[in-house]
């Protein structure tokens, strides 16, 4: 199985054409269309910056009515920025914030977190990437002791850095733990939309495993969902916003000309577009393991839940498909590599990709 | 003169059109044309992200042509980022920031950079917004003693909070005492564009008051010069880039789908505009002090340099020509007002901007 | 007057001796016998570490003596320790810290408070080292403005820096005036004994300007007064203590062996010996004024209030006379320097001091 | 083995007598006498602080000849203190601290690091508290990528928070591997007498596993190890120190009376007493392994390579002998314990406490 085929050079000269769009990431995607034009229309005279103007307005009330009347808002720059704004406005002195040894916040983000809280991110080992309530139980002894940094945030990924997703009652048991230990919820939806397509595809269904699961902040992703830039940090419980906006701008997440981030909202929160192209790049992933499950020499991890796979290939084969078409690694130790769909990848861009690894390696 | 005219209410009742374009401030003007087209443009396909595009290579291209081949320059979302990224690659531990009392970073960043940085700010008193040399002197018996945070670096601002300018043998001045001291020198560019205008109006004016003055590290200012959104750490001196990359992530400053900053600057920085652009700013604010300076009553703090005026006006009139037009107060206990044009105020607008004043006033 | 006298080498070779102790500063001193006695015989056996002993027991119900039953007080290192644990404690997100540009806090720490807090120090002129009621409320445009860091804690320092004292009633007005405002007030006591004693004498008058006066949190300087080390951070507000405990730890000033620290504290709360010998200090000072005071060529800045007097001698005398006796430069500009006494400065080492300088000048 | 006996009251009631000292801690333990005599002699007259005083250069001498005419030490109050004033002159911009996940720096301190930092601690886990180089090797797809904090400092504890032990070449090749790898080497020595006096017992030995195997910067820990307080951040990579001062005074590591701190470390050091108490510590854990080992119900983790052994005992016992002598828990899931000795311990203690174990279990 680990063997090149004897005539892998045929093979590689014999390539069909590579799909127009690769499998690196959703966020080698552009903008999707009605948020361009948003963006674009929005650069329309003179308007005042800071967020006083209506555009963002109008995306604030967007928000509310996306997470309840009592919630609230604030337009960011991007996702590491969300995170870090969300746990500034979340930790007390001595806090640390607990979470997956796989989250974005802890593996991903430069040290972003401590350097901007100051506080220690507390990381428990989670094979599927996905917190448990005990885990959060086994820090009670940690809590009152004057030696240790007080666990005060736990921080989710939904869906999680392995493609994984919690259950709304998942959510919520975790919620009701942390709330129980006196710690907060902080929810980090960089693919939010692709948890909500999955998981029902609704606004009810965002808000089962978020407000309804008792989540207490939201960093609302939008740059993978359709977005050219741009998140939102949301406030389901309101009286945690009460710094909010002179930490957003004490984190570098206060955009001047906030109507462009705005614009975009606007339109991506419109008649749940931000729903539809999740639900497409889900899509686009489980055609892709549909269409490769048979292929030998492919080991899938799992099924896709959202939208990344996470596949393990002959050695040989990995360099000459990223040439083709290129993906990541993920973990070379184990050959595997992640495929990954955008809001625009399209089925002939599956197919196109399908027909190439089963040419190269059936 | 602080008293309101007899017919007052006549007056207001017969102001003229206000202007299409208000004169708060530089950035509640949107995108230049050439660059919204630009980012448009880049909406097509696919692309690897956080820098990895050929939008972003040509940008940083764009940059070592204007400082010069041994710069590097790394894209950020916004001015209070920049700085904050720029300061964090260049302190020591234990030093401090040294800079205006009016400086951005000390006054309008939220405490961006002590959060950023664990580091001090140590202002000085800058009636003018403008750092003398032997300021930095007098800063010399805090060096070596344990007890003090270290003078580190220095922060102008060029133009300055004020709208005033350094000459480059000003800034070379300071480079010089600053480097003679062992600290370096960062300069806060937001309005880098309408300093070059002003003292020259080539690439070659920019380089006079930033790396032939022996500047360190640029935040090079662009939202307020035509952009939408984006800015850049300009390392003129590139052996203290080494850990840039890295910060630029950890103050959540690095952009997933960075070809939409990078495009942007593409434009921008193609054929000047950037420095055209500012020409026109500066133009226009000097074409309304000129048509504004003898109505009785107004009392200019100083011809303006760059793109703003502060003008004290009798108190009765602030709001009703607020109302009319929009202006932001600047210092209330004077009665002084802030007026700042834009790369898209036209001379129409300022014509009747002066007419306005000139009909309530004289 | 600036001119060395045509025998100044017979006066150099001719000086009286001198004095036991020198005038460098009140932290030269070692321990009173009584707090050296009390840290010894706590030298015997086993006790529990962190401050589970009798000791500290004991000198916590000292403090609640001291300034109250509902006030709590946690043991510490040091004054810069107090400190930045007081501030950590007492700040929200994205608040910063007033104080005088004197301030210890500021000055004197090598941006201790930066670091640790991540927040902002806004230092305010104050010629004699005193805050003033109207420079808060000329903070309060700053309050609600995302721009701007949130002026949230106000620290003072008694006896001041400059060796001025507040008096109650001006204390009473500064936290009336903060609290009005929504902050809260610190009070930096490194030399709360001398102010103490100049004030009154009992523990009334520490009262009087501290938890009578608003006053919300004390760091409570012992090393100057009579002490090895130790100090302590008074809540006098206790519901600020919630996180106390966890930050004393965060900040590294916890001690392990907190018996050390509490039985000095026992034996200089003991009979009010901290406030006797911060009298002693004062009256040693006072004499010192007093016995150099005709002098000619001494300028005193102001009459002594605490342990320190500032004053300008002929420029040729001062090196000569640190040789003989050591004290403080404090404005070389001005020619200025410190005298400062100790609780264990003699009348007899104040003579001396006052003859050499006599023989020296006059 | 995990029930009762049926006797349990008679014998809780014949209990034989309490040793004088408890099992609890090193901490526990005051100063040894030769170290309070001369902390006491040192009160002798007025002497400059912040470390101008003959006691600090006495012990940055002794320093110096314990680890090298070209190392550099600085006084500090606690080990808490030492480790985050080392790490903090040794980190980079945007590195994570590396270290066991039993670390003190990552367990115990309340978050210190993070907070005096702004830097990530990148935890690994060591069943045996001790890291391996191939764990370091395992970080290498860390670096160069700036999604990641970049493992710029280990920190190794000897011996360790386990009480186990590296051996000097174990040292060295953590050493190696770090610095191929870039990276420098903390070693927190708050036991460090222990392990000296476990490896050898002389300056040889220490030198072995410190400077002689690639250490960088050394906690040297005293407080166990027979002082009343004080420890020191010791460069044995000199040019690191050269923030030193500045940084130990931003972490409010800087005592003012420093003669108090130097003048027991002069006793301590002094014959090597620090290796001798040690050795007791050792010897009497040693001995009460041996005195215990055959008692029923009792399972050791290991055999004992410091001052402290890990026991599991039957649920039922461990509260009668907590009150009878008290020790701490360790892992109460298992019904381990933590028995400790200090410098003072006796081996009357230590036999009167297997006495009473063996008096209730046997």
């Amino acid at each position: 199985m680990t063997d090149a085929p004897a005539d892998l050079a045929e093979r590689l000269a014999t390539m069909p054409p590579a799909p127009e769009r690769a499998f690196a990431s959703d966020n080698a995607a552009g903008a999707h269309p009605a948020v361009m034009d948003a963006l674009v229309a929005a650069n329309e005279g003179h308007a005042l910056a800071y967020g006083s103007d209506r555009w963002t307005a109008e995306a604030e009330d967007r928000f509310r009515q996306l997470f309840g009347a009592g919630t609230q808002s604030f337009l960011v720059w991007n996702g590491s920025g969300a995170n870090v704004m969300a746990l500034a406005t979340m930790v007390q002195q001595a806090d640390c914030v607990v979470c997956s040894d796989w989250a974005h916040i802890a593996v991903d983000e430069a040290g972003a977190p401590e350097r901007a809280l100051g506080a220690k991110l507390l990381t428990l080992p989670t094979p599927d990437g996905k917190l448990r309530p005990e885990q959060l139980r086994s820090l009670a002894h940690l809590q009152g002791v004057q030696h240790h940094a007080q666990p005060g945030v736990v921080s989710l990924t939904q869906s999680t850095e392995l493609g994984t997703l919690y259950t709304p009652d998942e959510v919520a048991a975790l919620c009701d733990t942390a709330h129980d230990m006196g710690m907060l919820v902080h929810l980090d939806g960089a693919r939010i939309a692709n948890a909500t397509a999955a998981l029902g595809g609704s606004v009810a269904t965002l808000r089962s495993f978020t407000i309804d699961a008792g989540v207490d902040v939201v960093s609302f992703g939008a740059s993978k969902a359709g977005m050219a830039f741009g998140e939102a940090v949301v406030y389901l419980d309101a009286s945690l916003a009460s710094r909010a906006k002179y930490v957003r701008k004490g984190v570098n997440q206060l955009a001047s000309k906030m109507r462009f981030v705005a614009a975009q909202f606007n339109a991506l929160l419109h008649d749940d577009l931000w729903i539809r192209l999740a639900e497409g790049s889900n899509g686009t992933t489980a055609q892709l393991h549909a269409a490769t499950a048979d292929i030998p020499g492919l080991q899938f991890s799992a099924d896709p839940q959202v939208n990344s796979v996470y596949v393990s290939l002959p050695e040989w084969a990995i360099k000459p498909l990223q040439d083709w078409c290129f993906f990541w690694d993920w973990d070379v130790s184990k050959h595997q590599v992640r495929w990954m769909t955008a809001w625009d990848t399209s089925p002939t861009d599956v197919q196109r990709f399908a027909d190439g690894v089963r040419h190269l390696l059936a």
